[in-house]
């Protein structure tokens, strides 16, 4: 496990459960575990992965001492290199899970409020009331998402070391762009790239995605087999993990000389992103970094084209709330870490977005990255 | 969405559900939820992705009728390129996600018992109770995996080209694997050579790692970023996704004059694999076809170094019950799907693993991968 103060993290969720009257708290294997306790995520996957008495994995809080962790036995084994420290409960392939994860239930006293971190499975929750003879749930994601949303330095050093992969590794890919080459090839080789730097796995999918007059094609697809061509912008959308922190990075590349749509796009897309970090003070409301942002693409009048989110706190996880999003009014705070990732993505003319990450300063915010935001043509 | 009987499965939920007296049922973006109509998964992501409303995102499903679905604006503008088929009820950024959701659950009349699918979130089940002023909430995981452990023939069709894809990347990769080549270097080739050949994803993290006496490694590391050198056996672990529906594929290979015990681990994981096979028919309980394999490897006295249950089924996930494992004693009928995945993982000494994909037959299992279990060395 990892330097972090994770005791003193725990302070925190436990000053929370005792003012809401929560007298035990479960986690499973998340990015709220890993604040929590250091206890690793495992490698995303497609289909689930799930071992014999999957939906008890995780850790127990209570209000006061240390966690409870329950790790069953083929979770442990391979998905657990470095064990864990604490007080750790195996349940063994053979044992009754529901009947394990009771009795450490049952160590924690009466029970009248369960706190769940997000995207606990219903199943745990369902069988918590049940064991607990009908105890209330509380919903602890707001809870636990307001500990993690502004990051400590030793936070944010991780973050940085995250992006500053994603930067080396658009020096290196830039070389591979070119007509005839696939955007498979070219997001293989982010994959690799980011990994042979340290980054322990992709953050998300990476989107390696061409558009432009000659391509009726639209960013909902990320990825296809189709040689690029002349004339087009290419998208990359990509980000790794360092010591369990996500970065998330975009930049637009084109093949061949621009013409003045594309031009005026890009410049549009870079002034927009500007716009929104200096926008990004402390007290600023996450909508008004999002409104400052698409008031340049607005005005401009290609506002249709900018279709999303202007974009989203990042951490241990890849979309964190608040998001820089026109329904989030979060107020935003010094220390905060987001991206601001502008874009005009108009299938059959242009498609651009450049992506960075930031941190909420007075004066307006700090970027982690440090690729230059110039035009960049092949 | 694809040519599957949809409508058909969904027939089979419901008839479950007014046996449960069951009102609606939710189902989150997931295996179940392909299942019941092919709304697809987006790609995994090792950090939690999330838009705006993210807890309403999927469908809910009543004893009569078509299911309705609920959108994200978020989700549905860069997750869903194919867009949805049937009633599906959109939430816009601005809308309040609750009152939506809340609205849809009018239309069904009282309810009294929510059904919820595998791994559901506990927010939205949490607020589900409150919205119905108290319903019952019933775990529909084992249900929906009772629908979908014996697979029709549409189904396997597609394991099946899921796992002849892992075959031919075995033949292509094995010409890469050579002292002085990283781990990382051939699992991401692994990963490009399976999407090239019309893999979606991977199904779950690709793994190949060397074992043997030049190194005291264990299984639990996937992958590393050091050199290969001979005297190693290398472990494949991979598969990838066609249709949805996943693969799990295992061969290693040998750099350099295999030793004797390596030539002894070898022969057993195959003979071991071989007993699997033929114990697997219809009748015999899950735990039977753990036990066939592991006695093979536990009478040569390799048996403290089979660490990991024999395998498990696998379609639209990775890792389906039942398990073949010990504890598992789910009677085997034709038609379900798993791995039989023996090994012999000895940190210092020697790891194999050889894993196909079979299909539960009268007279023994049917193997869906083609690929040789001959000693190869290279």
């Amino acid at each position: 496990m990892s330097g972090f103060d994770h005791t003193a993290r725990r302070a925190r969720l436990q000053e929370r459960m005792a003012e809401l009257s929560v007298d035990v708290a479960m986690c499973l294997p998340s990015g709220d575990l890993e604040y929590l306790t250091g206890f690793p995520r495992r490698a995303p996957s497609f289909g689930n992965i799930e071992y014999a008495h999957q939906w008890v994995t995780g850790a127990l809080f209570r209000p006061e001492g240390e966690p409870v962790y329950i790790v069953p036995q083929g979770y442990s084994a391979f998905n657990l290199p470095d064990g864990v420290e604490g007080d750790v409960v195996t349940v063994r392939n053979l044992d009754d899970g529901a009947a394990v994860f009771s009795s450490v239930l049952a160590r924690f006293g009466p029970i009248r409020r369960i706190g769940l971190s997000a995207r606990t499975f219903s199943r745990t929750a369902v069988r918590m009331v049940e064991m607990t003879g009908g105890a209330e749930l509380v919903d602890l994601d707001d809870e636990i998402n307001a500990l993690r949303r502004v990051k400590a330095p030793d936070e944010m050093e991780a973050m940085r070391r995250s992006a500053l992969i994603c930067d080396r590794v658009m020096e290196e890919i830039t070389s591979s762009v070119a007509a005839g080459v696939t955007e498979f090839e070219i997001s293989s080789r982010v994959d690799y790239l980011m990994r042979r730097r340290g980054g322990k796995y992709p953050s998300f999918d990476t989107g390696v995605f061409a558009m432009g007059p000659a391509l009726d094609r639209d960013a909902s697809t990320r990825l296809t087999a189709a040689p690029l061509v002349e004339g087009l912008g290419v998208s990359f959308d990509f980000g790794t993990v360092v010591d369990g922190y996500c970065s998330d990075f975009g930049r637009t590349i084109h093949i061949g000389e621009p013409d003045d749509r594309y031009r005026e796009a890009y410049a549009l897309v870079v002034e927009a992103q500007e716009a929104g970090r200096r926008a990004a003070v402390p007290g600023a409301a996450a909508s008004d970094v999002n409104a400052a942002t698409r008031a340049v693409i607005d005005d401009a009048g290609y506002g249709e084209w900018f279709r999303h989110r202007t974009g989203h706190c990042i951490g241990l996880d890849t979309h964190e709330r608040p998001f820089i999003s026109e329904e989030d009014m979060t107020v935003l705070e010094e220390g905060m870490t987001f991206t601001i990732e502008p874009s005009i993505f108009w299938p059959g003319h242009v498609g651009v977005r450049v992506e960075d990450m930031f941190v909420c300063r007075p004066g307006g915010a700090e970027c982690l990255n440090e690729y230059s935001r110039d035009l960049v043509s092949v």
